[in-house]
């Protein structure tokens, strides 16, 4: 047996997310088909994290074991033969025997991309949340700021989802602005030891509270020592989200 | 009655292209059953030119005459309000009487966009022309050059539509790379007084075939003096095409 290493990218929008469920289809659901009919095995693969149904992936990385000898490079174009065009492998590499991709991951970073204009862009319209209102970056720069560290994020972790600790480490948030097609998209990245559940979308659901104006720079600080759901900003929808990257120890 | 000039975008993904067919779903169809939602008016709406099925626009130019006094801005929230959000209205100017789309433009600007790399970028496989290896933008650009200036384009012109003339002259064509997502996509851009039947396409397709190190730079030397379609590159896919730009005489 060897350990497997997939990187994966996704479009999340045909998908009741990773975790294989009993009706629809799952991101776990078609790789799991892919590489049995790749390699006549059943596998279980499992995800650094299990992304949420319409939730995309530029770099998800999996972890499984297999029988197989077949070099890495063949595995890609194998498993890429057998899988639908939203869905791409995009390396496969052998490690050592145990690689386990959610207990040995040390960092993820998340981008949500959030189109604010007036008319929603027919490019973007699963890919990025659409408000029809100019956010104001400067401010939602400064609140994030309050954000980075090691903090309790119990005020961002919806319910129902508990964790033995709800402390995590972010070790950075930025906000910038980008050109998609025609229309200026923000763009907003959040890397941390660990998100709790809906972490991401929770913290840019009450950036962009700030970035309306609706609420002040210095928010965050009271949601921090709140540790209430209840009091922050709404959870941003799952099509404006992505795993861009999950790192490991070297 | 007045004259209107709409500005539309859409993905032609879901469509048979502009114009009304017997048979599926068209951009003007869709306009058309939007304006008499709006308005009562059963009107004909005019395209600067019919964009094939699957093909895209950023900035299509249509034209109409309507009875209706709503004012501009609000006829452009109720179409938008009354359409699919793969078609929107992007903007609507009343102009003087007898505005025509077709005959009152003076140029058009034409985008391609190619995903030249291994794996087809799961965001892209809609909107770019996927091909497996790098092209040499080099060649391409200096090949382009060839094309630019008032030339006979016949052999760019996909046979069984024949014009009057088959001269045009071809403003510009620049190349340039640029990151969408993740990847590395190549952007053609073609602005013309006038495109023949598929000539975008057509003119891709051949530069393709020197990016590729097929045929020399000065290939297109060749082809417009031999005035042979069947002598040119293939005919690009109509999913990397957007019709960008429309302009009118001031």
């Amino acid at each position: 047996m060897r350990s497997l290493k997939l990187t994966v990218a996704y479009d999340g929008s045909a998908y009741r997310g990773w975790q294989i469920q009993r009706d629809g289809p799952t991101i776990q659901g078609e790789l799991e088909r892919a590489i049995h009919s790749v390699t006549g095995e059943s596998v279980r693969v499992t995800a650094s994290g299990r992304t949420d149904a319409g939730v995309h992936a530029l770099g998800q990385v999996a972890s499984c074991s297999l029988e197989s000898q077949l070099p890495d490079d063949t595995l890609v174009r194998a498993l890429n033969a057998n899988l639908r065009l939203d869905i791409r492998v995009l390396s496969v590499q052998t490690l050592p025997r145990g690689f386990d991709a959610i207990r040995d991951s040390v960092s993820k970073r998340y981008r949500y991309l959030i189109q604010d204009g007036p008319i929603c862009d027919v490019f973007l319209r699963r890919y990025c949340w659409h408000l029809p209102t100019r956010l104001d970056i400067d401010p939602m720069r400064q609140a994030s700021q309050h954000l980075v560290g090691t903090h309790d994020f119990a005020c961002f972790q919806t319910s129902g989802s508990p964790r033995k600790s709800t402390v995590r480490c972010v070790r950075e948030i930025s906000i910038d602005h980008e050109i998609h097609f025609l229309s200026q998209v923000l763009v907003i990245e959040i890397e941390a030891n660990g998100f709790l559940y809906n972490m991401a979308r929770n913290i840019v659901g009450t950036l962009v509270r700030i970035g309306q104006r609706r609420e002040s720079v210095d928010w965050p600080l009271t949601l921090l020592a709140a540790r209430d759901r209840r009091l922050a900003g709404p959870t941003a929808p799952a099509h404006g989200l992505y795993l861009l990257r999950v790192d490991y120890a070297a």
